[in-house]
């Protein structure tokens, strides 16, 4: 037995049936040359369930029993039921992402057993494209996002010959020095998770420290409070899921014509989608969506995700003009990322919590009704691999963040980078964030837009 | 909104995430002359998508907060969203029965989404005999396994050339007289389901009435206290679930030629089967196990299934003579049914109610493994169709319960009849209930031992 850290406890005290705290990711990679989709399947699920060491994280659960001391302590497995955490499925005829995007949305939201290490891998075949599909599913109490998509990378190589492809959780993996996805955005404030979920739960104490460090002379409030939109209502435990890529290069090519970062575009794609989604629905507030952007307090080297906060931004959707909308929102990013660099790291972290302490009183009923929100939406954004990366030989293709839909926050936007690609996955609460699908055509026309306004286009 | 009966709520609140609360069923199908398994699921998936008019069972739900008024009243929902509720999926290859089985323990340990109507269907190809199996998962609170068990059967018809095949969910259907189950056991004694849990949670009031009720003269009390074994303990939420059908014709020659009904042969299977099964796991207790065997109180006519209490059958698991063990058990099945038989039915109700008091607590943390258990296991017998029944022309083939383990009931086996055979059901706690397949063996070898004795073989 272990005691765990707080941060630990917090997402499993704040898990409920409406609200499981679990992540995952949606890997999607093309057989190698002459390579079926169901033989991929198979050497995926053969290598995953063959490891005969497994990597403590990979073992671990909360120690029973598990609604007292399994809040507070871990202990560790000795053997994994591979029959159950290896899932082998297939999509039905006729196999197009539609297909895939909903076997993802079923499965995210089902709770993981707090008896048995919180993971599970289903390995997905039947894509019309002949690719196969992993969708991974974590307890965030074991890994952040970013912790995560390192855990997945590390089974990965950049050489297309290597076969010595194994499991996410062969300790041999998780020892070695694997190539470390390099940060692709230029922005260093851009690079973390959907980590700012992190520090939802870390109420009182923190936001005390908070408050102390932002007494000192300077501090100026980051943004106005949020207004009250659909996405802050409370949540059923049914999610959707969308997903879709754009090629990095767009976005850059506005970025580099406006003078701004890659982060201030996809932030703007996002503002931009969500303005015409509430159109659509004739919920458009009077006043500015407000996104929480977790920013990374890390360092180059260090290897866990836990250093992190977020800076509040003035999304401007009460501004039809692209352009106008565009530059308010990089002013109030820029403003709050200002805010941040004058902190000391702690200070940072606890301003973080004290935006988030809300959100430890989510499962409170009623609470999310009552209490106005201090953001409508997380919008994250998690570094992915710099180059193309290879499974025995298999390409991988994309890389799509699955995250938390919560208690007042229906609907959350995660993306990642992969070699070429901004991977863009969105999840929501599926009653209350209706037509979620729709959200992905309004981001590819925000997107034109932003390239209107740079002139790139 | 409407209130909700008490019986209802017991089964929402005593619901925990290591305790699901819904029945289940698994259904298999052959294709018709000519059809595909394909073309099948597709017409099931869009009869079971298209229905204009869902009756009110199939809408409603808990009352939001579903936390507070969710557990003591329902409110309807207009539409139900087809795309969640009803699933389309595809076994991996090879397709065996073993890959089908696999499907539905993955599934049957998750919880339903309470912010929704709690049921799912999931339409399932890809076995390798061309047969289309559908599992169906609904909330105890909704409805009990007889009622569960009435309404699939109520999509399905005698008449082979019959093109009119609905979904269960047709109110036009629920209206109509369709043909009705007729008890295929010559027990009147037999014929219900899981349905001991109906009254696991009206603790303390009815145990009282029980108590003034059985202090009449002539209350014998019905069987010793149960060991200790290793199913009472608690469990995860993870399920295994493994089911095979027998020829009723087997189980009726051993019956007639030992003039003890069909019930007793089915729970002298089970008897022999777990001795085998605990040996197998050198952890047969010295004293024999105690079954819980739910009984009807319903008359003919009535069509809701709560009128339901419960014998305790002395499982004679300590004799390792068949014939002895067949002989003591079938003793304690007469004297325990004679109890019932002597009550009044409301007395009888309390009975059960008394026996089952303990289950109440089986969520309070610790309280398991404090309080010995009254009895090791719930072994249900429901009666099902006795013709053949075809859905627009596709064969039953085989109609299996997936019933529900608990905290200290970390096995339960269902059977349910088909026109031809036993169909038996076993849902175990995964983690707590190893190598369940086993126990199919052992039920086989115990019918084999039974012939024996009986000299029909």
């Amino acid at each position: 037995m272990q005691y765990m850290p707080v941060t630990s406890s917090m997402f499993l005290l704040a898990e409920t049936r409406e609200q499981p705290m679990h992540v995952g990711g949606l890997q999607l990679f093309v057989p190698r040359e002459g390579q079926s989709s169901a033989d991929l399947a198979e050497e995926v699920i053969e290598a995953f369930s063959s490891c005969s060491e497994i990597h403590p994280l990979f073992r671990k659960r909360p120690a029973p029993p598990v609604t007292i001391l399994g809040n507070v302590a871990w202990t560790y497995d000795d053997e994994i039921d591979f029959d159950y955490h290896v899932r082998r499925a297939v999509l039905p005829r006729p196999g197009r992402i539609r297909e895939l995007l909903r076997y993802v949305s079923l499965n995210h939201g089902t709770l993981l057993d707090r008896n048995r290490p919180m993971w599970e891998a289903h390995v997905i075949e039947g894509l019309d494209d002949g690719r196969v599909a992993i969708y991974s599913k974590i307890h965030h109490s074991i890994v952040d996002g970013v912790s995560a998509l390192r855990l997945l990378q590390r089974m990965l190589t950049p050489d297309p010959d290597d076969r010595s492809g194994s499991a996410p959780w062969d300790p041999t993996l998780i020892g070695k020095k694997r190539p470390r996805p390099a940060p692709t955005l230029r922005s260093r404030i851009a690079g973390i998770a959907d980590a700012g979920l992190q520090v939802a739960g870390i109420a009182p104490a923190a936001a005390k420290v908070a408050v102390a460090g932002l007494r000192k002379p300077g501090f100026v409030p980051p943004v106005p409070r949020a207004p009250r939109t659909i996405l802050d209502v409370a949540i059923g435990s049914a999610r959707r899921f969308a997903a879709q890529q754009w090629e990095i290069e767009r976005l850059r090519a506005v970025a580099d014509a406006l003078d701004i970062t890659l982060n201030d575009v996809l932030v703007a794609m996002c503002s931009g989608a969500l303005r015409s989604y509430l159109i659509e629905h004739d919920a458009l507030p009077d006043s500015p969506l407000i996104a929480a952007v977790p920013v990374s307090m890390h360092t180059e080297d260090d290897s866990d995700g836990n250093a992190v906060t977020a800076i509040m931004v003035d999304l401007a959707t009460d501004k039809p003009d692209p352009e106008r909308r565009l530059n308010s929102l990089v002013t109030s990013a820029r403003q709050a990322k200002n805010v941040v660099r004058g902190l000391r790291p702690l200070q940072a972290l606890a301003l973080g919590a004290a935006n988030f302490a809300p959100l430890a009183f989510a499962t409170v009923p009623g609470f999310v009704q009552y209490v106005p929100p201090q953001f409508n939406i997380i919008i994250s954004n998690v570094p992915g691999p710099s180059e193309e990366l290879y499974w025995n030989g298999a390409r991988l293709d994309g890389v799509y963040p699955v995250s938390i839909a919560m208690e007042g926050l229906a609907l959350n936007i995660t993306v990642t980078s992969s070699a070429k690609h901004l991977n863009f996955g969105l999840i929501g609460a599926r009653a209350q964030v209706p037509s979620l699908q729709r959200l992905l055509t309004h981001l590819d026309t925000a997107l034109e837009e932003l390239e209107k306004v740079a002139r790139v286009r």
